[in-house]
């Protein structure tokens, strides 16, 4: 075996035990508060892999989308094909800067918030994903502590995927797992429009 | 309407006439090169909630896992239901440090990559996600060089999206949209065990 691969072995294996004893001390199966925020890309489009994810090992999943919907997203499009397996629902108002009307908003996101405790309290669902809703909570749509005690609330082995730059830090605290999307560089200031796929 | 609503008004109709000038100078539609980097969370997932977007939008998607593949991830259960919306390959030798033989990585790396180079050369994929192909990069299994070249030499309209901790920096010079993916706190350091669902 060459000098290289034997390097790549001996490196490979102090990795593999390193990483097989954290493997060991993490034992506990749980649902997780998953919060991903930051203004980078991708903290919507995570949220969606990993009901992908739970949908794939059979978890049913609800979805709320909070002030998205005015038009329909290619996860909308394609998610609304699994009413069995994804309950899928949009708060309908488009951004906030379409309507500028604070109270209509308020109205809405709390509507959308009384079907995300919906979810929230059943069972039976496996992961709930609660999409821009760091958006409804930074405006204020939502009260804080009120959303963070649902959360909470949740059934024992139940997913929470909140999205949305500006998470609040009270949200911060409670939950399990926390990633800033951070932008390096994107595509929309090099004068490309928002693209199908990949951004909606 | 009250003091509150309304600078909530300004405030609004100032950022969408900033936000509506933006959308106006970002005319271009094309397919954009997409790297989700970091330590964080929320590489992959971003790269299947795409997927899902782009197959929400009716269009193909070809799938290679770098690296990953000795266990089936929910990603690839759901995904393998539709043959015919999405090619899904993985790699199928398991994480490196679980073979610790660097010959048999770089020539299964290589086989991912002619995979790989298949769909960047084939129209008919709106979209092609390189799941952890930055790792197989940091490990030189494969060459940079070459991969880029594959890369900016794919279809005008199809979407690329690479993903993985590492990436290079030749990579990042030529993507359109870069997102590093940032650890805030992680379950894991509290003895959380990798889910179903949220982790694979």
């Amino acid at each position: 075996m060459s000098d290289i691969n034997e390097r790549h072995r001996d490196r490979m294996e102090r990795k593999k035990a390193i990483i097989d004893a954290k493997i060991a001390a993490a034992d506990k199966n749980i649902g997780v508060l998953i919060v991903n925020t930051g203004n980078g890309k991708g903290k919507s489009s995570s949220g969606f892999g990993m009901a992908m994810r739970a949908m794939g090992h059979g978890m049913k999943v609800g979805v709320v989308q909070f002030i998205k919907g005015a038009m329909s997203t290619g996860e909308e499009l394609f998610l609304r094909r699994f009413p069995e397996e994804c309950s899928f629902h949009a708060m309908g108002e488009g951004y906030t800067w379409e309507t500028q009307d604070r109270e209509r908003d308020i109205a809405k996101a709390r509507e959308a918030w009384e079907q995300a405790r919906a979810f929230l309290r059943d069972p039976s669902y496996g992961m709930v994903v609660l999409d821009e809703l760091n958006i409804a909570l930074k405006y204020r749509y939502l009260d804080v502590h009120e959303v963070i005690a649902d959360l909470l609330d949740r059934p024992e082995m139940q997913h929470a995927v909140v999205t949305g730059r500006a998470a609040p830090p009270e949200l911060i605290e409670v939950a399990d797992t926390v990633t800033e999307m951070t932008v390096v560089k994107h595509a929309f200031k090099a004068g490309i429009a928002a693209q199908p796929g990949t951004e909606w």
